[in-house]
């Protein structure tokens, strides 16, 4: 008879009944991997009564965190509800009342980390996250255990699923975004308030926690650019697509001469690269190390099951006693000096800009001589002809579109001339600007 | 002041120059993350009077494996050789004198894993063998902690950088086999000898490897079909991309009605999957769960560094005293009933075909009659117009290509139609088929 390991569920909601069921229905598997029994003990809901897609004893489920931190036998809590309120407060207790934990609370842990990630280690406890980043991809194992023996160099990354799909179901479809993010909701993929998936805020807080580990340094949401795919037309898909682009939400950090280039925003991303081919609500994580080279991890980035296979994961290395090996040596609380991060001014890439212009003489040439003032110097333009328009009376004055493609330059020089065309009476407000992976 | 573990490296060729290099230029970062000092002890080589690529005391490096057995302030042996002898012998005798080992040799794995396991397990020491497969992609930590939640479905790879670096070099330059071949020796991707790389032994032992970690199940090399990419002409690999193909060397082991369908052949992969679109000498496991669904791990499947990288992975974990958590639960010792394997003949795919016919009327007529006795019905067929001969009198005589493409059937129904295809005297021996991975 193998041994028992009692746990607790704080939340039975997506995730956690995912997490329930292969607690309940795979016991046999678990046993065999870790050489215990894994018990669920208890589950903690917030409304008793609701009803749930899975059947469990009514004497199992309580509405009271207290039961499980009374309980000492209970020796670990996957805690799995959302947000900061009263997530923080609940791990807290948890791990003051000595429960190793799980978590899949990207929010949290990339808001709260520093504390909760100290206060577990004070306490000889654990916080195990896997399900926190990037969904059924294993990238924090990755990074904890199999990429010890490099310095990480660069992160670059797709990791909110919802943004993904509704890029991919956009440029295939030729739909915009209103209609795409609905069937999003329609299909589970986007919340009910998609706000933090589609304004690149969750990709954000899981590059946070990401870069921790990787770099050692804590970086909050304000220290870096950070822009959502909630502002972006169909249009600007099809000219990436022309120019030999593909467009998606990318999250990267990496290393530029010891200090942390850091950003969030949609990136056009050359066809042929792996991270453009990655469609749907998948994530990919591509990864350099100073030894290995280059690697690249994907798969679903959320959705019940995924998330579920990451939390057991977690679960399985702490019952096994796993993670009292991994956790303390995990690069959260680095004694070494934080890196700096890059001023956003000084990012150097290339850039995508598509202006709405009025199709009068001299234009062009405003644009051109502000961009040239800035330094910003042009490899490429799409300007498509359109009809001469009958009443402009040969001076035709219709809006066009002209798609600008630069040369290396910085995102400093980039903002500077966009004020400047900004005060040009012959370009509408608001061009589409987006930069280049390289 | 850390503690201090004394390790031995036993071989240092290829990758463990690599490995001493990372051990001696990296030591604070490795200490960092597992909390010991680990320090290099004894190198064992065969031959003492080699210059080496990088700088030892002379009192470090020695020929004789019995000065490490006898050192009982060694606990670890990281053994760098390949082959089976004496590899296996000194394997042995250092688990025998209590050294935990860690190991990149698959050939050996492959062969002899069980015994070589189980004498670990008895001895309370453990095998740890990252870097016997898909180089510094990290799957064997993938498999064996981060989807532990998982019954693995289905395995789909790319095992060996050389030959996918020889199948898309060819494509790519329109190069022929052995040009690329000798490009891929003296870049030194491929071994003097390169045999065990294209002719498939390489990627089915490491497929082994992987079909016993995720079914729980030995099989051997002669149980399934395997084939190289070794006599591949350039020519298929058009027609194939004409179809929307690529060609790569497939390794596949999945479950089917409890059963385990495994394979390792040249094989047909629609151009927007994952698989076809790994290029160069980077491997890539497509990993299917129960619960997590499909995953995608890649990078470099070979080479110096990236194998190092996954070597101290291995033991920096041993030393951090987590492989003794992890070896024990591996699948290595099912007690469970192995797994049937499908019988080659029973494997259902569809397939690419493509046949040298001599022009001649009533040709395809007798081809299309022999599959069609056996059950092989056909999804398109691409002939290319050939110019008309002068010299044949109208009744042209050349030898023309005849590209098929079939509907499901199945590798016993192909066997049997190609023996009969080998007796039509208008047919050239040795058509070129291959399966198409779906
Ligand atoms: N869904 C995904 O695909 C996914 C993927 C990766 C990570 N995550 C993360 O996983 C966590 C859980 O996500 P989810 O999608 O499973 O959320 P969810 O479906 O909204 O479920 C939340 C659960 O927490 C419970 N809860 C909330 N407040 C509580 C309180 N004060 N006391 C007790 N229980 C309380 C709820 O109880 P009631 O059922 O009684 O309301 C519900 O069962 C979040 O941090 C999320 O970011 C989710
Ligand atoms: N190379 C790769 O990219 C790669 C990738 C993955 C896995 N692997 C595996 O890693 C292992 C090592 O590969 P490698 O490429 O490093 O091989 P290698 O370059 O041929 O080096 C082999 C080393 O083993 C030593 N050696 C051989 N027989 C010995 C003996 N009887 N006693 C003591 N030392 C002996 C050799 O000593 P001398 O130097 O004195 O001759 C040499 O240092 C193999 O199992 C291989 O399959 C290699």
């Amino acid at each position: 008879m193998s041994e028992i390991v009692k746990i607790a569920l704080i939340g039975l909601g997506t995730v956690g009944t995912g997490v329930a069921r292969v607690l309940l229905e795979e016991s046999e598997r678990l046993t065999r991997r870790c050489g215990k029994q894994i018990k669920l003990a208890k589950v903690v809901v917030r409304d008793k009564s609701r009803p749930r897609h899975i059947d469990l004893p009514d004497e199992m489920v309580t509405d009271n965190l207290q039961d499980v931190l009374d309980d000492e036998s209970i020796q670990i809590a996957v805690q799995l509800i959302g947000g900061i309120n009263p997530a923080k407060d609940y791990m807290e207790r948890l791990l003051d009342s000595g429960k190793h934990v799980v978590s899949a609370n990207k929010a949290l842990l990339c808001e709260h980390g520093e504390e909760l990630f100290s206060r577990a280690r004070e306490q000889g406890r654990t916080i195990a996250f896997e399900a926190a980043v990037a969904g059924g991809v294993p990238i924090i194992h990755v990074l904890s255990q199999a990429m010890v023996g490099n310095q990480i160099t660069s992160i670059e990354a797709i990791l909110n699923g919802t943004s993904n799909f509704i890029l991919s179901e956009m440029f295939l479809g030729g739909r915009d975004y209103a209609d795409v993010l609905r069937e999003a909701q329609e299909l589970g993929y986007a919340e009910a308030d998609p706000a933090l998936d589609v304004d690149g805020t969750d990709a954000a807080q899981k590059l946070g926690l990401l870069t921790q580990l990787a770099f050692g340094t804590k970086v909050s949401l304000d220290q870096f650019p950070r822009q959502g795919i909630d502002k972006l037309p169909l249009e600007d898909l099809l000219y990436a697509d022309e120019l030999g682009y593909s467009v998606r939400l990318i999250a990267v950090a990496r290393l530029l001469n010891e200090q942390l280039e850091m950003h969030v925003q949609p990136t056009l991303v050359q066809l042929d690269k792996p991270l453009a081919q990655v469609s749907g609500v998948n994530n990919m994580v591509a990864l350099e190390g100073d030894v290995v080279g280059k690697t690249w991890y994907s798969g679903y980035g959320a959705g019940q099951n995924p998330t579920a296979s990451a939390v057991i994961a977690d679960l399985v290395d702490t019952v096994a006693g796993r993670s009292d090996l991994i956790f303390p040596f995990m690069d959260l609380w680095s004694d070494r000096p934080a890196r700096k991060v890059l001023p956003a001014e000084e990012i150097r890439r290339r850039y995508y800009m598509r202006f709405s212009v009025l199709d009068q003489p001299h234009t062009f040439a405003e644009m051109a001589d502000i961009l040239g003032r800035n330094q910003i110097s042009l490899a490429s333009i799409i300007q498509h002809e359109t009809p001469e328009s009958p009443e402009a009376n040969g001076e035709s004055r219709q809006i066009v579109p002209v798609v600008i493609m630069t040369h290396m330059t910085t995102e400093g020089r980039i903002r500077a001339a966009s004020a400047e065309l900004a005060e040009l009476k012959s370009i509408c407000p608001d061009p589409v600007i987006m930069p280049v992976l390289d």
